[in-house]
């Protein structure tokens, strides 16, 4: 049994780590901290997570915590996660921090999109970005990852088979992604009530998102090329899920859904349809899966590929618990294996 | 290994058993059967259910079925399932009938509200109603299982207590229940339509609905008398959940929660709320829990209870499940421990 | 044309007043306070109020205010309404209070239900309860008008001609309501966030909402008898409407659609449903009107009315418009003689 | 008074033409037809209809018609509307026709996409393509209009002014467009119900729906080349509205929100948003009213349109009833003057 610290666990993204490690059988809760909630259960604020009855947020004292735990999850707001991340790694306990701190290996952009300064640029160079699909070799060495952001893993999975084997154009690639309200966090905000987004959609942060860098980096690296990409975000009414209608310039007549398939074909997590077939963010709801459907415009030769993810799991806490099961070696799909709940 | 066959997989009771199945150690699936979709598969209808890929819907074909299958569940619209029931009951199998027809042990009252004969006297006799809670030991004891209705779950699990213990009138009980979408069943129905539905409320079949004799009979039985209720169903713009709000006076002066906690001591898929606290149906979507908060109006001498289920799961196929396991002297909670997806 | 005054704009009644005051031909508004806002656009809340474009927040500067205005909306808050009523009445203006601080005769059961201390009880003697149906002569001739809450106004219409008529008895009466979110305000509150209402649905302040007291004095007066009821009021998932099903023993053998048809068949905004026919809160949805639907429960001699209006228009900033028109003289429709947006 | 008749009056754009000209000083509604509900009152339908309690559906007797009315909206299905929009056009009739069979002008391109033949190639000659920012003076002066798709309205304003002045390349123009429900039409189908759409969005008929030819036929007028499009609608969880987020390479140094607000300074129905504001679809729900923001992504050169509207009106019958009021020389705005209902 491993001991798991939750640090920062009053958001959705802490819930759903105690959600799915729940039915973990090699991880033990040992910890969870959420500052502004020290004392009260976790089921005060989560009643569904009642199993966890009796649990309590704690204060995220360093010194407490790191003997205590063997992982270290890290569900704390971006800057914030820094200084703990840094701690933890220092004195040799595995990491995965699904905070924005460590995925940017570009300090200066960092710098200029989150608005702070990175004080442990050493540390910065360890971090993996922490998609498998793309990395799963390092993330089995590693120490440190640094889980991707939602819209990015939605993006770049979208994008990966297309870029890696150059049938697409890297330039003039449209992201154009909606997600769900759990996106913007556990939040007393008034443009986040009911009643101001049932019924409502809207596009935010256009040519702006902090994603956009992310998305840039990992897909430059792919593609082999310094590339810019548009990426519109966009609020849905719905509680959960990320669908990316992602567009790119066809550079070679080949047949893309085998290629996609190909790519993917040894991966457990992610599925492409068939030809003519789209998927619903309904079908991956409640699961750490992506689906990826593929489409042509023969008039104008565009690629029209479009991908589904639970924001919540593959997009945050189910990636992050995918890549904690490569780090200690375990099956890759522990606690992962289920089914979404529809309707 | 239990072979497990569900007659009628085409609709959300069907697609449950099978999402829930899916983790129960003990059980195969060996056929699904659909009349109006034989040779489809069970993914096209219900892509979330991707792990069943390659499975068809069957004809139900009695006498190839039950070769095939050593527990069935029966998912069938009333009155279908009458004939299919009686056939593999005979034929020594073990049987969990989620429709209507062996829940009434009044075969006037069954023809009365279903409008249609009942050509089973005998076989009726022999079933049992499948509430855990209030039917265990002969639950255990049967092959034929009469699964309860959604509305009659939350009802009777709220009511129990109270009627049992003698602490409320058994005259004058009010039942007004809110259920969500899904109890409508997959339908095409434009009353049922995204368009009609989102943004209303309506109460329906007002003191008319098939439920209430159900009701009556299973709390007359526990309360010792002949009652009758006023039970009112509602449509809640929601695709899950039931809350029922039940009324009922108050005859003794005792410690209502106390007596309620008592009662589901040792149950483990109901939840008496501690005092000052009442449900969401949000606590309990995607489990096989009910959720009871005690209210009590000292004004009026009114006891007010607030029962949640999910429907679909302790109004239907989780409640099924139970059962099975009950049949089957496996552990109760078998495929059943799950924490709920939120938000 | 009248100059109209709005006291407390940036909520969502304060917000319906002045859309429904767009259409009407003999008012003009000249201000809109709210203090938080001071400054800034209505239409930066707002976007939707577009004709507004231009207009202003202003502080609630009562010696300025009362020399720009003829009639004076408040939509303050419970409590810091009071000082602002009895001003502008001293002064001579005529007032719709769309708080509930001049709504309760009883002293004593506003400082306990409210917990704040009425610094006003001779103004408070003046006031009218704004409920047309009921009150209309004494409206037309008074200049401060306590508009009801929107609850009460569901209940009070629902059960007006049974009690009036003395076909009900007046003791035992429940009263189940279920409102959408508006209801709750403009919010910036983490219970009232989309991710956290959307498919849930609960019950809250049970056997202790404000409104209670209201009901009852209402109630008491129509039957003649001092009652209590059982008031359970509900959270929709839905932005808008309040539905209230209603119960009560029936007393009398006696053709109760008939009586309720009868009651109201000079009223323009209640509409009694034929026999069978039940309203959903979509029939009301952004129009004045309170539809109601009759069922009889033989078996146990209950009474089962169902009651819908719009929570922010007949139960808040429409009946202070009808109200208006009364106290002006003009014709009771006027402004109000809309068809709400479907679906 | 002009006579107006409704032909597909039980659809949503029928519902819809009956609540907007309930309000219309200048019409008198005679007739309105529905084939599978002859007989059957409008308010049974659409119980929020209630002012035209008493009204019932005939069915379409070309004969009867004519007689009775002026002016005639065709709210009927795409092929069924040819044959009766012959007939009145040449009774000498005004026609507005909402179904897609006067749209395109190539009578190749309507064949291949609509898969049935057009019989009426001369009529279809005379129709005049009813977005009056485009051709408001043909308008004025036809006697038939064949009124845009709801897509192609939010599609062709979001690029007109870049179009028209020649700031984005015509090649490579993405429209990713999301629609609400009602667009789908009051249907009976499983996927559009409350249980399958909730909590749910897709992307639906990429690169092959019918609004694809409709919408390169007039930005190809507009700019003065043969230009195809990647158009792709989605299905929002949502009632009513439209947003489509549109791409385009800039090609000149300009001020484009200033082209674009010059362009639309005299549109009464068109508002273009200031600098870093996006609409919502709320904004404009319940009105006539399309709004329009304008994002430039500088690393990419590429303009970001989002166009918002109500899909029932300015994207069907409030557009139609725009159109009749310019036929018969009435102001612009009779009807249209609303503000929407929110929240």
């Amino acid at each position: 049994m491993y001991k798991a610290i939750i640090c920062g666990g009053s958001g959705y993204t802490g819930s759903e780590l105690l959600r799915i490690l729940y039915s973990h059988p090699d991880i033990e809760i040992t910890s969870v901290t959420a500052e502004r909630n020290v004392g009260s259960e976790i089921t005060d604020l989560f009643p569904h997570l009642y199993p966890y009855k009796g649990l309590k947020f704690e204060p995220l004292d360093k010194e407490t915590l790191f003997k205590k735990g063997d992982i270290f999850f890290m569900a704390l707001p971006h800057s914030a996660s820094q200084e703990a991340v840094d701690y933890f790694y220092k004195k040799g306990k595995k990491i995965v921090d699904l905070s924005a701190d460590f995925r940017l290996k570009n300090l200066a952009a960092y710098e200029k999109w989150y608005e702070v300064k990175h004080h442990y640029p050493t540390t910065l160079k360890e971090a993996v970005y922490g998609l498998p699909e793309l990395y799963r070799d390092e993330i089995k060495k590693t120490s440190l990852i640094a889980c991707p952001g939602c819209y990015p893993t939605s993006a770049i999975l979208g994008l990966y088979p297309a870029l890696k084997n150059r049938i697409v154009s890297p330039t003039g690639i449209i992201i154009d992604s909606k997600s769900g309200t759990s996106g913007a966090g556990r939040k007393t905000d008034v443009s986040l009530s009911f009643s101001e987004v049932n019924s409502g959609f809207k596009a935010y942060k256009i040519a702006s998102h902090r994603h956009t860098p992310e998305i840039e980096q990992e897909l430059s690296l792919i593609a082999g090329v310094d590339l810019k990409v548009n990426f519109t975000p966009h609020l849905l009414p719905v509680p959960r899920g990320i669908l990316s209608t992602i567009y790119a310039k066809v550079t070679k007549d080949v047949d893309i859904i085998e290629i996609y398939k190909n790519t993917y074909k040894d991966e457990q997590f992610v599925r492409v349809l068939d030809k003519g077939i789209f998927p619903d963010i309904r079908n991956v709801i409640g699961t750490n899966y992506c689906e990826i459907g593929i489409g042509i415009n023969k008039e104008t030769d565009t690629l029209i590929i479009v991908s589904v993810i639970d924001n919540l799991i593959k997009g945050a806490s189910g990636q992050a618990i995918q890549n904690m099961n490569l780090m200690l070696d375990l099956p890759e799909i522990t606690a992962l294996n289920t089914i979404g709940i529809l309707p």
